[in-house]
């Protein structure tokens, strides 16, 4: 039995009990939640090493676990199997301060990196508003409201070092800034959610600390107006940090919840990287394009606590609008369009908000196109479920119609598994193959990305 | 008889003439020519998958050809085979201007992009100074001088279309600025140097021609002070949209052959893209870089002609080293380091340049820690050749290493193969894993990257 062998390893650091179960599947979205048969806290890729090969022994599946922060499934054990929880490898290992790199485990934290780096003038900037653990965010391609300067997880990851499911150690990528080496098997693995092998060790890029940092909110009449001013604003090469679109209910929900004194119209938070002249020179051209597209007046945040007040409020937007909604349930949302169609895609998701007359708050990040719909619903009504279902669906659809994905930084996991055929046609054939050729047996956190019927035709 | 077929079918578009096949293979290294057997001019992707369809049908290699300015090999044909011409599909289909997008074919080429561009104020970045194809420029994830501010090929490309060696047409990536729906085929294929399909169609980022750009040169006492004027500038995140390390000998090269009076010291190249503000501020604050890294005067050119007569010299430094040494082929080396081991990196190799007595020169795209030496010497005679051949052999393996890369941008062909082992180590395994799942029969482009003695081994 593989439970007696990994409790005899693991000792206290095995659980069968239900109640840390339950901690380990998902918790944060309506997905059911299925619970894996054990939970192991691994300390060393030695020990991942161990795990893996006696659930090869005992052809047994294997879920790898961070933070638990993933929104569509990504954790759940639809099979049963062993849970890996990563977190206790949380060692930042070393620090490259003149390549502006850092060295760390899959358990390290954002927040917990950026704490112990500050005294360093650097930071690792993707920030998917969760203290997800970065080897969860690798796994997923997270990014969040700075993607639209810094990029995302996979801008952002140099190398890994990776146990496959063979129980192989491998090595992807090198500390070099580009490499033709080869095909890039980091990208790889970077939003393969765990299904190709345990990410056990990550090389991040860094960045210096902003000698300036100025965040602005700026209220416009329409969503489209606000659109109009994110297209012009790129294609002035205008060098936003962040750009966040806030519509009508999320600004109000922000007020009650967050205490302020927002217009309540369709929103851009903005803020700017980089030094004193660059950040005043960008408001000023960001200004006359706010100008163009009907934009209010602005108001500017300088100093570090009005700074960290409003983007605490655009963090617990979340939370603020679950508040509009007392005893609902919240359901997030996540497609990504080409910036030009965003402004036709949000309208078209809120007249469906509308026909369906559900509770729902829209946020995005609109520098980069991506966007979510915040559902609010009573899970206990089937019927509630299955508008909101529907309205989910129409808009993965709408978003793969236009040039775009189905998600844009959640990731697939068992939410949005029946949309890959549609995006991505006889492509997602080959990255069954691919999946085949690294994990034949499907023991890799099965049943995500992929049905697991899929995977039983012959790819091979 | 595939060539009775092809015949058929393309007619004068097909050759076996053998001025026809000597120009389609290995031309601008000092790797042997290997020609392929019969040449096509295709000009539809119908017409790739139909030539596909033949060479599975016949069992017969087939490889993909756009410029050939490749420098490892990669267009060779060690097997012989169908060469598939891809430069007439040399049309730009869709420009999307509000999203900076732009769809074309592979066979269109990185100045024939630009210059249809201009009218539009948007511009494609990636030069790696030979006038390329596309295609070939995202099959071998070329980069070159101002990769330091745009990115590479990698981070360009955001869609392609795909004949794959079964013949199925694909399409890998989406217009959205980002996705986490499966595994990124996009980055797969980039890279992958047409052993895993041909590239039929490609969706690239573009950037809007900055208001300012402003070119300046600077000598150093030292390769060392201008590598660490370099890191220094990184930590401090100053925006060179350029950054190019030339030696003393490509110095005196450049003044003799593009009749300059630059001070025969190492000295950078530089370049930065913004507004008039940015630009100036960013060239006041490498300034206090420059002066705290022992480095001479500044000399910038603001006008058009003065920057173009600039990067002129730049980019022919390659003819100008050539022509310090008459009679002598040029052979580029490519490696890739992190920043941080680049002075010492360079310094070893200018030790080892030493002892060889070697005519060389060094070059780099240091912003990135990519480097080349062109090294001089007369191909007929045996000593020589082993000399040079030994001292790029201790060069790669220097570069591995120091956590780099083999190779930062010409990609791997035949040249490189021999070190994908030392640096991937057994992550090749599964390199070779994913090209047999996708090109079981290994028809596309073989002998590149891999002996085709290692894809017979079981990977299946």
């Amino acid at each position: 039995m593989i439970a007696n062998a990994l409790k005899a390893i693991f000792d206290d650091r095995f659980s069968e009990h239900p109640s840390v179960l339950e901690q380990h599947c998902e918790n944060l979205s309506w997905i059911k939640r299925q619970p894996p048969h054990m939970v192991v806290f691994v300390e060393s890729k030695e020990e991942v090493m161990q795990v893996v090969a006696l659930c090869n022994t005992h052809d047994f599946p294997l879920i790898p676990f961070g933070a638990g922060t993933s929104l569509e499934g990504q954790v759940n054990a639809p099979l049963g199997g062993v849970c890996l929880d990563l977190s206790r490898m949380n060692k930042i290992l070393k620090v490259y301060t003149e390549d502006m790199q850092v060295v760390v485990q899959p358990g390290v934290t954002r927040q917990q990196l950026n704490q112990m780096l500050h005294d360093t003038g650097l930071f690792f900037p993707v920030d998917p508003g969760a203290d997800a653990t970065l080897g969860g965010m690798a796994a997923t391609r997270a990014s969040g409201t700075n993607a639209v300067r810094y990029g995302t997880m996979k801008e952002n990851v140099m190398a890994m070092e990776i146990v496959l499911p063979s129980g192989k150690l491998i090595k992807v990528g090198t500390r070099a800034k580009k490499s033709s080496a080869g095909y890039d098997l980091t990208k790889l693995f970077i939003g393969s959610e765990g299904t190709l092998g345990i990410i056990t060790e990550l090389t991040l890029k860094l960045y210096g600390i902003p000698e300036s940092t100025v965040s602005g909110v700026c209220s416009f009449e329409t969503i489209n107006d606000a659109c109009n001013a994110v297209i012009l604003g790129n294609q002035l090469g205008i060098d936003f940090a962040r750009i966040e679109l806030l519509d009508v209910t999320s600004i109000h929900a922000c007020n009650i919840y967050s205490k302020l004194n927002l217009i309540e119209k369709p929103t851009l938070f903005l803020e700017f990287h980089g030094s004193k002249v660059h950040t005043s020179h960008e408001i000023e051209r960001f200004h006359e394009v706010v100008m163009m597209n009907q934009g209010g007046a602005f108001s500017w945040a300088n100093k570090e606590e009005e700074r960290a007040s409003l983007w605490r409020a655009r963090h617990d937007a979340w939370w603020a609008i679950h508040s509009l909604f007392p005893g609902k349930k919240g359901v997030s949302t996540d497609v990504c369009v080409p910036i030009s169609t965003l402004a036709e895609c949000i309208k078209a998701c809120q007249r469906e908000i509308e026909l369906r007359q559900l509770s729902a708050a829209i946020i995005g990040h609109v520098g980069d196109g991506n966007f979510h719909v915040l559902v609010l619903l009573d899970p206990e009504k089937e019927a509630e479920v299955s508008q909101v279902k529907d309205f989910i669906d129409h808009l993965n659809r709408l978003a793969i119609q236009w040039d775009g994905t189905c998600t844009g930084e959640h990731g697939v996991g068992q939410g949005k598994m029946d949309y890959l055929s549609l995006e991505h046609g006889l492509a997602l054939e080959e990255m069954c193959r691919i999946k085949c050729a690294i994990d034949p047996k499907n023991r890799m956190n099965p049943g995500k990305l992929f049905p697991v019927s899929q995977l039983n035709k012959n790819y091979v």
